[in-house]
């Protein structure tokens, strides 16, 4: 009498939320200061100054009738237009709020894209290992399928020849995250451009588009002088989630876009079919508190100084003790290679020590952990004589 | 290749939003002096100060690393436990937190709960006409069947032999929505007894449970003496979904939740498959701000002011016009006859005197009209002598 489908999804916890249990519950035992979390991806710098005067501003300036009022389940006609206007200034591009669907982060904006884009059980969805593991649950939970082209290591960037094999009639998307989560890694821009042949390609040969979905919660999370390519400047059949999780230290609160540009075919029905994806989730609209804060703090960008300075040690000190990564150039993760090749193994060893680090079979890639170091730098100074043992082992 | 069904969905706009966008149009055109939008349920009253102030507080003194993190998935504990407890000090219960499942308001807590519910394509789920028309684009959007029972003229509480005729060894639920949306009527606990009587009885001779959903946003807003039964009190197999859009008048703000208390047949099992049902909508966490201002205004109760005036004064002077309906005890809806029994021409001859009131075929009653009285008072005063004049035609 209850979906058994359901059922399953609610009950099997993600490898990251159960390390992330077990460790809160090890903290009790044992104390904080003897368990080193690198599970879950919660931002450890606070949200800018700016969002908490916006707050206070709009609670003592505005008429909060209208601030709490719905908005329109696309999101207020202002905010979007403010948005807009901010992705011309940095991109060159011609965007309108129009363009624009406001939603409770990343997560609803990929589903209502997912639903918009599986027609029924045939439809596949391409992800790239490694995957945040999420894309299953909403791609399978949802009646299409999710197809995995195996990593390219050691970069990860992306398998082409596996691209090529793994689309056929019934590929309706590709789902690019770069900044990677677990991976760090960033798309080139060669690596984009190939991408965009491959899908051009074999778009035409199928006589249907290929929609390509830039999951980009991670965008403004990049070191040095790394770009994160513009995809929809290379391929007209792209449509962004973003989300402020992480640019702005906002996760809990809920509030990101689906852009669905001018340019991508049979763009109205693709637009109609978000909306419609959005409101069978129970979508009404993105809390109209958020995107206002967002519109007033559309010029900040995050402090990157912890992320860095956790970044170039943890990759410092980890290669001199003969660990191997692909060097993270965004996000806050960093994918190690398991010294012996089995990653779930050698977490459950870390876990002996209080180290929580998430082995990457959900992720796509068996041989790696994900070590989430948006952390207090300490802990990571903490850690590190343990990665040193585990390593000897 | 992209879903139809969707697309269908996102297309076509209900006939209560497609009225209010007629009317901000409008507006522009003729002046908002001259346009008359009874529409939309957008609570006319604000939100109460303790809502600003208790956000101020959490801002100004809370750690927002914290309150900006994701919460679990089902909410904060503390929040939880604080909402059980009032729930148990109100409705002498023994709820704890843990039955509680926090979310982005009502519309997301109803489709988690449909998509536990379904099963296959053939699950039905009842609801009682007149209901909010969301309920169609929830069931059938995720692969059910909404059964509409008739409605229960003119009294509105429930027709019992539609209900004993529409009970098959499909039925998964029965949704009940007191105070309702859209005749403002409240079941007396008379009729929730038959109903109980009725799915008790029912649900032994199928052989499995049938599970009511209570949606209760507008449990807080009722007038008079008026009382809304507690339906757990009476039935063991009841899920409570609340909002608190109306009740402290965060429509835009997007929380609520979702009780399923311990007395529920196969608990665990209804409680996995909710958890999935949001996870796979995209579902994170509610909105981890909200969770905490709504603990911190767990007393708060709404002024009920400027509804019960408007109630009293449309009722009276409606009534005193010739005009019939159901005397609305609750909610800030009034549901009126259409003098010749045609609602969709009463409404369109209304809008061309600038009066927006909507036409109730989407809600189960072809020949009746939601008049939402959520508006200034001044409005209904000017407004009258249309509907006087609308009547004499």
């Amino acid at each position: 009498m209850i979906s058994k489908k359901m059922e399953n999804i609610g009950s099997n916890v993600s490898s990251i939320r159960k390390l992330f249990e077990y460790g809160r519950k090890k903290a009790l035992e044992i104390g904080n200061e003897n368990v080193f979390d690198f599970s879950i991806g919660n931002p450890s710098t606070p949200a800018p100054q700016e969002v908490n005067d916006a707050i206070i501003e709009i609670i003592q300036n505005e008429d909060m009738i209208n601030v709490n009022s719905y908005t329109s389940a696309a999101g207020d006609k202002d905010v979007r237009n403010t948005i807009a206007a901010s992705l011309n200034k940095r991109f060159g591009t011609q965007y309108k709020g129009d363009h624009l669907f406001m939603c409770s982060g990343a997560a609803p904006a990929l589903v209502a894209c997912f639903r918009a884009l599986i027609v029924n059980e045939n439809s596949e969805i391409i992800a790239i290992a490694p995957y945040f593991p999420e894309y299953k649950v909403f791609v399978e939970g949802n009646g299409g399928k999710l197809i995995i082209l195996p990593p390219d290591i050691p970069n990860f960037q992306i398998n082409f020849d596996a691209l090529i094999d793994n689309i056929n009639e019934n590929t309706q998307a590709i789902i690019v995250n770069s900044p990677n989560n677990p991976s760090g890694v960033v798309y080139s821009e060669d690596t984009i451009k190939r991408l965009v042949g491959v899908l051009k390609e074999k778009s035409e040969e199928l006589g249907h588009p290929i929609y390509l979905l830039s999951d980009e919660p991670y965008r403004e999370l990049v070191y040095g002088d790394t770009l994160v390519p513009w995809i929809p400047d290379f391929y007209d059949n792209t449509i962004v989630c973003y989300s402020y999780s992480k640019s702005l230290s906002l996760p809990g609160q809920r509030i990101g876009w689906i852009l669905v540009p001018e340019g991508i075919m049979e763009r109205e029905d693709v637009w109609a079919a978000i909306i419609g994806g959005a409101r069978v989730c129970g979508h009404v609209c993105a809390s109209s508190l958020y995107q206002r804060v967002i519109a007033k703090c559309i010029d900040i960008r995050p402090n990157l100084t912890i992320y860095q300075r956790n970044r170039d040690l943890l990759y410092t000190k980890l290669s001199e003790m003969g660990y191997r990564c692909a060097k993270p150039e965004g996000a806050f993760y960093l994918f190690l290679q398991a010294p012996d090749g089995d990653a779930a193994a050698f977490s459950e060893r870390a876990k002996e020590l209080g180290l929580l680090i998430t082995p990457g079979g959900e992720m796509g890639c068996p041989s790696y952990l994900r070590i989430s170091y948006c952390v207090q730098t300490e802990q990571i100074e903490c850690a590190l004589p343990l990665f040193k043992k585990l390593f000897s082992k």
